[in-house]
């Protein structure tokens, strides 16, 4: 069974209304006085991450990206467990860990360590509590909201190449991303839809707009870009976590965001590049 | 680094208060007007489960293993998140979710697939909420109070050999164990100490012994066990996922359980079987 199928089965279960977005979106549960915001997410050796990796860069992301589903959501992290097969390098692992938690001021709840041959994989839970409700999906864009991006797409591609072609530029970008926690929350309580760029700028906006159902327009030159010269590149490359908000139209947003272009009603694609239609989203981005 | 290694390193992380048990308790965290219990455990191929096994056991004793620690802890499940390696019969996986989750009206609430090479590796975060506060823990037991399990041992012993040697005996003890979630919720408030039995009731009765200062005297002979013949390997056998709890002295358990021994002042062993001493943890049980 491949990614999708399995997913797809998994949709047939008792989920909760809540699972709306298994493997891309949080779950949001309402329990008493508060709403929490559930997610899991998994980096596998090979895939995630190259296998030579430094394993401290390797506990950063596995934490920051988790906490960056939490930020498009708004909320407040409140802890984390962890699934950790155990190999080489784990003295760096936890010392990454360390560093990340204490970064973000997230307690470390739980978990379990396995033993295991082959492909590693690290699995991590992040809860958070949602500071604003409803909290902000990725389906509520509507025709009229202004588009903005908080912080830039590309530089996590020359990270990248750094590590793999060691070009001398900085790699922090791809090997420890930033979870833009603060900004979810100052967006969260005004934005009509909110996610993080994990993928591809283009392809979360062509995703963004289907769940919407409207039509999103890009004005690819206002897009902040790592690299100017190889700016398609920078739109359709994923690991940036920069966090994509639609807001009412005249709404500024209460955070450093670049203004990179406007929902309009659905028209026959979900996506216009400087005016090109995009009609679907094979080569858009990093699908997984 | 080992296991243990690596769970003293993240001992040093920036934990919560409540991250008391890494790997072998839950996560209690007060949310509003909730307390929230969380846990997150890993099957391995070839460690939980034989290579050969049907995928459908897996995931039922997946979610039931996890749904047994929040059992110990008297709490109601609000919902698992899932991190699978994809590969042999999915098919079978997803039915055997289907079935577990519909059995104990849990929601999946999201979680991740990858695809990997090598050993499988199959995670689950389960969160609850508190029925009662305060919890119950390993470490409250206190002299003077009666030791009680509730469910048999030695059932999931007889399952594996079934498994493995085709004995004719009922495997689904083993492949399929139930979470006493009910009977938790009814000795939670009620109980000084309590946990569920995963790892054989002698070295799950000598932790808590260990964790609540205390010295735990064992009736053998009171125990139910599933093969009586047996009855020192029914002891140290795990996966039975009984539940171990200290109720104060003439506390009558509000569901069927077993008197099984007495919570004694803190003497030279932590654990006495039949009125012999035992000193260590070695041999006891199921250590990882």
């Amino acid at each position: 069974m491949n990614e999708s199928a399995f997913i797809e089965a998994l949709r047939l279960l008792p989920t909760h209304p809540a699972a709306r977005g298994l493997a891309d979106d949080c779950a949001v549960l309402d329990l008493g006085s508060e709403t929490l915001i559930l997610t899991h997410d998994m980096l596998v050796e090979g895939t995630h991450y190259l296998p030579e990796a430094d394993m401290a860069d390797v506990a950063w992301k596995l934490v920051a990206t988790n906490l960056s589903d939490l930020a498009a959501k708004g909320a407040e992290p409140v802890g984390v467990l962890i699934g950790h097969m155990l190999g080489r390098d784990d003295e760096r692992f936890v010392t990454g860990l360390a560093k990340v938690l204490a970064h973000y001021e997230v307690p470390l709840l739980g978990g379990d360590t396995v033993a295991g041959k082959g492909t590693r994989t690290h699995g991590l839970t992040a809860i958070g509590r949602a500071t604003c409700t409803p909290v902000p999906a990725r389906d509520g864009a509507q025709p009229g909201d202004t588009l903005w991006l908080v912080g830039e797409v590309g530089a996590a591609m020359l990270g990248f190449e750094t590590l793999r072609d060691g070009t001398g530029a900085d790699q922090a970008a791809y090997s420890r991303p930033h979870a833009r926690v603060k900004e979810g929350q100052a967006l969260a309580p005004l934005a009509h839809a909110m996610m993080d760029v994990s993928d591809g700028l283009l392809l979360d906006a062509f995703r963004m707009a289907e769940a919407s159902e409207v039509t999103l327009a890009i004005d690819g030159a206002q897009v902040p870009v790592a690299a100017p010269e190889r700016r398609l590149e920078c739109l359709t490359w994923g690991d940036d976590y920069a966090l994509l908000a639609a807001l009412p139209q005249g709404t500024e947003p209460p955070c450093q965001a670049t203004r990179i272009g406007t929902v309009e009603p659905r028209g026959f694609a979900p996506l216009f590049l400087d005016r090109e239609p995009v009609l679907n989203a094979a080569g858009l981005g990093y699908s997984h």
